[in-house]
């Protein structure tokens, strides 16, 4: 482990999170379920989306654009969809919320939709998919984010970073999952670059004429690109298609719009599709998933990586020692904003 | 028009395909279907999947894999899912048979879910999803091919080009399609360059050491790669899973098995998703479906071009003249092979 890192056990790790959510406002509900999500995500070393998160939750308060005690409200749409309204909360209460209706609902109808609607999303999709998954369901996740990629061929941005996340249930194994942003490059990896002032990788931005750039200030001036040329792109357009109009919410341009340089996490919603593979196949649906695992063994036989294999590593290695390794400036912040608070209480 | 290319008229076009396919043994169903698959292909100039099609179609005969007389069966599998055996046909009758099932499912359940199994399929899926969205539905396909591709950071072929297709319905307009292979290039374009002798695009292909080539034949002898690098290989693998063991059918490898060397289209199933906006959205949904327009001209409008313009435009063109542009070489071959059945009958 670097010097940059310390470990964190994870009860303190919980402690820590639903103590400064709840000092923050948030509803014991919205601490509990933001502090789950970001401990999992610590856990698997998935540092972009872990405690560090935190931080930004904390800011959605302090800039007055969330409501920290907003009550989801689920609303059965149809046989297959359920919609949750999270109205104005964080995302993530609202999939407790409706995380049971669409599991029933794909059992009983083969699929089923979950939307989200009003809600502010910070939170990696990995986490969820996998939830789905472990209930024995497939499980498909789209959102979008604020306007800063351009489409291919164009010059402006009109695209969020916008990920696609999959998972697929693995009998006695940790479900297949993937969770990648369309974009190129994640944004928060060109703040990086701007503070090291480090060229970005080729083919990740254009500047504010649409020609290629390197330059991290001039992409923030122009836009960034989308992985894959036009295929990515593509992609990208179906994600706000499906995450926005369909589901009646914001694109990542009024996602932007709305947050109107508060600069805080986007507000928009969320799309989930689940399939019970048990619908499709009946008894066969067994012995279909290890013809699942045919495939895995073909890919991983060669030598490639499962895209989940190195976070249930990580998991693994730290669900043995008890704790999860954490970058000291992100701990250091946290604890200051702890011990400020409770200077203030007492 | 270069020199290659000859006009045909539309009703000879139906005409010669419906006779050749008939010929040959075809079912009216299937000949009628096939048919008209690939003259609307033709006439959107997408000339790999046009008339040459039936080429392809008539080898599947002689080569003895497909029954051309079958009749697909629609099997109701839960409230939100059709299934439609092909009964080792052509893909396209099953598809037929299916389509007014998933579409009255979508609109009672909100989303809903054909699986086609056990099909030999030669087309693209952009016709299939067209047609969903021209009934006001949202609409994703996928299904696998011949195992081609390496995985990233692999070396040997697991995943077909497998293909994503996506609609999206637009008032009063052709609707929003995409329709791309998961593979960085088409495998006909590879067959292309082995004939010219040309080299391929970079990022392509590795030889049979996993290593990166440009040489066509060292390509055939390893492996095509994914287009965006580990986020391409990802979503070729949901590709698999989705098209292969959800629905109980083969995946890349086990349809190239099948195949022994027949060297024939791949036999195997295709997954398609509908989805119904006015469930979703009820009376928003007409309002949310012209937010979607605003996302169009915001790509259109900095001179980004939708992935289904070209085929539009080529398609008005083609309509108003009543004729389409085929490769000559094309029409020779099925008027060499009507004429020599002509002469067979007299």
């Amino acid at each position: 482990m670097s010097d940059d890192f310390e470990t964190i056990a994870i009860d303190e790790a919980r402690a820590l999170g639903e103590g400064l959510l709840s000092a923050a406002g948030y509803s014991k509900d919205h601490a509990r379920t933001i502090t789950d999500c970001v401990v999992r995500a610590q856990m698997d070393e998935c540092h972009s989306h872990g405690l560090y998160r935190l931080i930004s939750c904390l800011e959605l308060i302090e800039r007055g654009k969330v409501d920290p005690a907003a009550t989801p409200v689920v609303e059965d749409r149809a046989p297959a969809i359920v919609r949750v309204d999270a109205r104005r909360g964080v995302s993530l209460s609202a999939f407790e919320a409706g995380l049971p209706v669409i599991a029933e609902k794909a059992r009983h109808c083969g699929l089923a939709a979950l939307a989200i609607n009003n809600c502010f999303h910070f939170s990696a999709l990995w986490p969820e998919v996998e939830r789905i998954a472990d209930q024995g369901l497939v499980a498909i996740a789209v959102t979008v984010s604020h306007a800063w990629v351009a489409p291919a061929g164009g010059s402006r941005p009109v695209f969020g970073t916008n990920p696609f996340a999959f998972a697929w249930p693995r009998p006695g194994k940790h479900p297949f999952v993937f969770d990648f942003a369309t974009s190129a490059i994640a944004r928060g990896d060109i703040e990086l670059h701007r503070r090291m002032k480090t060229p970005l990788p080729e083919g990740t931005a254009i500047n504010a004429d649409g020609k290629p750039t390197t330059d991290p200030d001039k992409a923030v001036d122009g836009a960034m690109l989308t992985f894959g040329a036009h295929k990515g792109s593509a992609l990208s357009t179906m994600i706000e298609l499906l995450a926005g109009p369909l589901i009646g919410d914001l694109t990542s341009a009024e996602s932007m719009a709305f947050d109107d340089g508060a600069k805080v996490t986007p507000f928009h919603g969320e799309l989930i599709i689940a399939l019970d593979p048990a619908s499709f196949m009946g008894q066969a649906a067994r012995d279909n998933l290890k013809r699942g695992e045919t495939l895995f063994d073909a890919i991983e036989g060669q030598g490639a990586r499962l895209p989940s294999a190195r976070r249930y590593r990580a998991r693994a290695r730290n669900t043995r020692a008890g704790v999860m390794p954490v970058r000291k400036n992100v701990l250091d912040e946290l604890r200051l904003r702890a011990a400020k608070h409770q200077n203030k209480t007492i």
